[in-house]
C-alpha cells in the first residue's frame, strides 16, 4: 500500500494532534518529518513518535510529498505559498489568513502551482456528520427549511490570548459557517448579534464571548448559529436540519457510553473539548487528504471553501459591528 | 354524565392516593364516603377532600354502589366478601389474601354474588404500558422471544415492618408476574433466586431484598424479572419484550422532562417512588373500574388474574426455598 | 373544599379542551355553564359533560364567579370588558386583541374593575417548565448567557385560514416571547427573519411559515427563537437556557414512554400537536387560575404580561418587515 | 518507538479484523506476516495491507516476536502450544479448546514456556467498558447488589453452521461470563434456562437460540445474563451493575450519533453486529497485548481467565441440560 510522505510544520495543540494521527492513525500517510520554531518541543514530539525533526520548512519541503501546516495563523499564507511553489500538496489549518487579500493571493498561488490544497474544516470528515450530510445530499430530508447549530467551548482562554485570533467570528463561527454551506448550500445574507458576558475583559478588548448568527441560504432556507466561549457545562457541537421529509439531529455524544445513576440523578458525561468530542475527525481529515492526493483527486474541502467561509465570517463581524444584516456580494 | 357512587375503606398511603384520585381525577366516579379504623385520620382526609366520613364498612356499604378496599391485607378477604354479599362492585388492593384457601373462597363468594371485581394491578392501566401492550397484542411484535422486567424500590422499609407482607415475592414480584402474564401469556415454570444484601436483618428474618426470577411461558418464550428493595438510585419499573418483528422497551421516565447540565454531567431525574413513576396509573385504574361497572362490562383485571399472580408468587417462593425450578400445576 | 364557579364562552378546539379540564381535572373549579355562538355545538358539549348551556355571555355572567374566554380573537376585548364590568374574574386566551389600543383599553377596564385577570400562556403552568424555571429563578443556573427555544407545528392550517390570526409573530412567536420574559427577564431588542417555505400561498398572502428571532435581554443575555408552521416530523416545544453555573434543557418528551425497535432503528414517538405535548398544562393553568381567585391572590400571568408579549410580537413583525433590529420602547 | 513484531494466523472474519487493526491501528505492533490455510485469501489480505504472506505457522514463528491466533477453534490448542514452545508471546481467540483437558494442557504448556498469553475477551478493552469497570473497581459503586447483561445477535447463522461452536454457552455466553467475573468477581453458582424459538432446526440439533443465566457471586451479589442469536432489531451488548452507592449502565450506542426524525418517529440507529458495536475494542485489545509484551508485564486477561470462563460456560450447559442450578467446584 502506497503511503503519502507527509511533513508537519507547527507543534502547538492542534499540531501535536495532527502529529499523532499522522504517525499512528492514517494508514495512507507516513509522517516523515516534523518542524517547529521551538526546537525543544519538536525534539520531544519527534522522540515520542519516532519521527525525524528538521530545522525549518525548507528542510521539510525537501523530503516530503505533502505538508500539513499547523503553525500560528500569521505564518499560514507564506508557508502555503512556499509549499505550493515547491510543488507539494498542502493541508492548512483555518484560516489561511486574517486578511482577505492575503487569502486570495495565497489561494491563487496554490492554483497556479496546481497542487492539491485542503483546509482544516475537520467536521466534514467526522463519521457522524459525514453520514448525516450524505443523507441530506441524497435528498432524504426533502427540501431544507431550517438549519440550527451550536458550537460552544467549555471555558474561554484568557481574553488577551485571543488578540491574534482574528476575532470571534473568524476564530469560532467560521467552522459553523463552513458546516452550513456544506450541509445546506450557499448563504446570501447573515445577521449577527454578540455579547461579552462571561468576563469583562472581552468588552474591554472590544471582543465578545457569545454570538448568534442568523443565515439566509440561496435556497430560501433559514439558519441560526449560536456560539459561546464559555458554556460552562462542557464543549458542545450539535446541529439540527429541518426538512420537508425528515429532520436530522446530530448529537453531542458523551465521551464514554455509560450512564451513572446516583440517588435521583441519571447522568451521562459531556465532552470537555474538541478532542473529546471528535476522537476520529482529525485523523479522518488527514487520511482523506492523503487518499485524495494519492488518488489524484481534489480534496473535499479546498481553497474556494476556505475563502467562502472567510468571507462569511467577515460579514458576520460587520453585521455585528453595524447592527444590521449583511448581504454577501454576488 | 352518570357517575359511580364509590366508598373507600382504608386511608393508608395507597388509600389516600385512591381517595384523592376518586375525588378529583375520575370523572366516572364520585367519592361519596370514606372510612378508616383511625377515625382522626379519616376525619382529616374527609375535611381535605370534602367527603363524608362513615364509621365502618357497614355504613359505607349502605350508601354506595361500589367499594374500594385499601385496608391492611389481613382484612381484605372479609371486606371483599361482605361487600360482595351486599351486592356492591369491589375494587381490592392486591393481594386478596396471603392464604390460598382464603383467596379462593373470597373469589368464589364474589362470583356467587355476581358483582364486578377488580384487583389493584395498576400497571395495566398506565398509559405507557397499556399502549405498548396493545401493540404487542395486535401482533406488531411478532412472536415473543424474551420478556425482561425490573421493579426496584429506592430504599427498603424497615425489615421488621415487612413481617406481614407475605414475603418478597407476594409483596413485590407479584406485580411483575401479573405484567408478564398480561403482556406475554401464561407462565408454566418459574425459577427464583434471592439474596439479602442491603441489610443483615433481612437474612435474620429469613427474608431477602433482591431476587431474580426466570420464567418459561406456555408459548415457549423465556422471561426474567429482577427485583430489589433498595436499588439506591431511585425507583425503577421498566420492561423489555423482544419479538421476532420488533422489540419494545418501556422506559422509566424522569419525573420532570428536563436535563440539567453541569460541568461534565448531563443529568435527568429519576423517580423516587411509585407515585412519581405512575402519576396517572392509579387514577386510570379507578376510572376504568368505574367505567366498566357503569357499562356492565367485566373489569379488565379480575379474580382469575389475582389468583394466577398469587399462585405464581407462591411458586417463586417455593423455588427460592428449594433451590430448583417449579412448574405450575396444570 | 370551596370551588370557583366558572362559566366558559367559546367551544372551538381550545374551548373544548378547557371545558373538559374544568369539568374533570380542576378540583378548585366547578364548570357551571357554557355558551357558544353555535348552539348545537354547545348542546353537544353540554350533554357530554353534563353542564348547563346558556344562550350568551350575559346569561353566563349572571350565574358564575369567573369566566373563561375562548371565543375568536376578535371578540376577546369586548367580552373581557363586559365580564370585568360585571365584577367577574377573567381568564382570556391570548391575544387580548390584535390592536394595541384595544388591548390597552381592555386591560385598563379590567384594572378599573379590580377583577382578577389571567391570560392563556399555558406553558408557564406545565410541570416541566414550571420546575425548570423555578430552579433558574432560585439562582441554580447562575448568570444566564443564552436562551434558545423552538416552537414548531407539524403541519400548517390552510394559509387562508390564518388571515385573522394577526400574523405569524402574534399567533405563534408570542408564546415564546412570553416564555423568554418569564425565564430570563425583560427583552430590550428583537431582530426577526422570516420565510415562506412550505407553501407558496404564504408568500402570496404576505405571510411566512418559518421565523428566527434573536433577542437581547435587559441583563445583556442573548436569546433565539425558531418557529415553524410545518416542521413535518411533529410538534416541537423545547428550550435551552445556558447559564454560568448550569444549563437546563427542557425536552420535547414522547407522547408515550416506550421505544420501539425494528431492524436497525430505535425509535420513540413525537407529539403531533400541543395536546399531545401538554397533557397537563391546560388543566394546570385553569386550576391555578381558580386557586388564585379563591385565595384572593393575583394570577401568575396577567395583563402586564399579555401586553408585554403583544408588544414584543409586534416588534418582531416590524423587525421582519424592515429588515433590521427593533429596540423596545422604554 | 519500539513495535512488537506480530504474525497473524487465520484470516476468517475476526482474523481479517485483527489484520487490519494490526496493520493500521496498533501503534505498538507491526504486522510482519500473515498465514491462512486458504492461500488465495491470504494473498488478497496480504496485498491489501501490504503484508508478507507465509505458508504456515512454522514460517510465521520464524519471523515474529508474537502471534495472534484466529484460526478455527479446533486448531487453537495445537497452535498455542507450538507458539509457546517457540518462545513467542501468544494472543488467542476464545475458546482455547472445547475440551477442558486440552485447555488445561495448553495453558500449562504456555506457563511452562513462560511466554505472555492473552485470550480474546475484547470487551475488557473497549473504552466504555474499561472506564465503567475502573470506576466499579475504584469503589465508586459501593457494594454490588445486581449485575445484568444482554448479549444478542441480530440474526443467527444457519444452525448447522454452529455444529462446531461448542454450543450456545461456550460460543455466546462465555463473553458475558468473563465480563461478570471481571466487573463483579468470582461466580460460585449458575442456573441456566434455554429455548429454541427462532428456527426449529435449533431444537432438532439439540441446541438453543435464547438463554437466561442467573449467577451468584462469591460476594453474595446476584447476576443475570440474557442471550439471543436472533434479536431481530440488531446487535445488543449492554450491561447494568446496581450498587449500594451508584448504578452504572453501559449503553448500546448507535453506530452514528444522529437522530432521524420522520412524522411521529424520533429514531437512532442500532448496531447490526459486533463490528459496528465495537469500533475500537478489537484494536485496543491488540494494542494492549503488544504494549504489555513490550513492557514485560502480564496481559490483562490471561490463561486463568480463559479457563474460568470455560468452566462457567460448561456449568451453564450442565445446568440447562439438568434443569437445576450448578455450583462451581472450589
Amino acid at each position: 500500500m502506497r503511503r503519502l510522505r507527509v511533513g508537519l510544520a507547527g507543534l502547538g495543540r492542534i499540531g501535536r494532534i495532527h502529529a499523532q494521527n499522522l504517525a499512528r492513525r492514517c494508514p495512507s500517510a507516513e509522517l516523515v518529518a516534523i518542524t517547529d520554531a521551538d526546537a525543544a518541543a519538536a525534539a520531544r514530539v519527534g522522540a515520542e513518535l519516532d519521527v525525524p525533526v528538521v530545522p525549518d520548512l525548507d528542510a521539510l519541503l525537501s523530503t516530503v510529498d505533502a505538508v500539513v501546516i499547523a503553525t500560528p495563523t500569521a505564518t499560514h499564507a507564506a508557508l502555503v505559498a512556499a509549499a505550493a511553489a515547491a510543488g507539494k500538496a498542502v493541508f492548512c489549518e483555518k484560516p489561511v489568513s486574517l486578511e482577505r487579500s492575503a487569502t486570495v493571493d495565497t489561494l491563487a498561488a496554490v492554483e497556479k502551482a496546481g497542487v492539491p490544497f485542503q483546509v482544516g474544516f475537520h467536521r466534514r470528515f467526522d463519521p457522524d456528520w459525514a453520514a448525516a450530510t450524505a443523507r441530506i445530499r441524497a435528498g432524504e430530508l426533502g427540501e431544507v427549511y431550517l438549519f440550527r447549530t451550536s458550537l460552544r467551548d467549555m471555558r474561554s482562554p484568557d481574553p488577551s490570548y485571543l488578540s491574534s485570533s482574528g476575532g470571534f467570528f473568524l476564530d469560532v463561527t467560521i467552522h459553523d459557517l463552513d458546516t452550513a454551506r456544506w450541509m445546506v448550500g450557499e448563504i446570501v445574507e447573515v445577521s449577527a448579534t454578540g455579547a461579552a458576558l462571561s468576563d469583562p475583559r472581552f468588552a474591554e478588548l472590544g471582543d465578545i464571548d457569545t454570538a448568534l448568527v442568523t443565515l439566509r441560504f440561496a435556497s430560501g432556507a433559514l439558519g441560526v448559529i449560536d456560539n459561546s466561549r464559555s458554556a460552562g457545562y462542557g464543549y458542545e457541537c450539535s446541529t439540527e436540519v429541518v426538512g420537508s421529509a425528515a429532520t436530522v439531529r446530530i448529537e453531542n455524544p458523551p465521551p464514554r457510553h455509560y450512564r451513572w445513576l446516583t440517588p435521583g440523578s441519571d447522568a451521562r458525561g459531556i465532552p470537555r473539548d474538541f478532542q473529546e468530542r471528535y476522537p476520529d475527525a482529525y485523523a479522518a481529515e488527514l487520511e482523506a487528504f492523503a487518499r485524495s492526493v494519492l488518488a489524484g483527486e481534489p480534496p473535499l474541502v479546498g481553497g474556494a471553501d476556505a475563502l467562502a467561509a472567510y468571507d462569511l465570517a467577515v460579514a458576520c463581524d460587520r453585521s455585528w459591528r453595524m447592527g444590521r444584516s449583511v448581504r454577501l456580494a454576488d
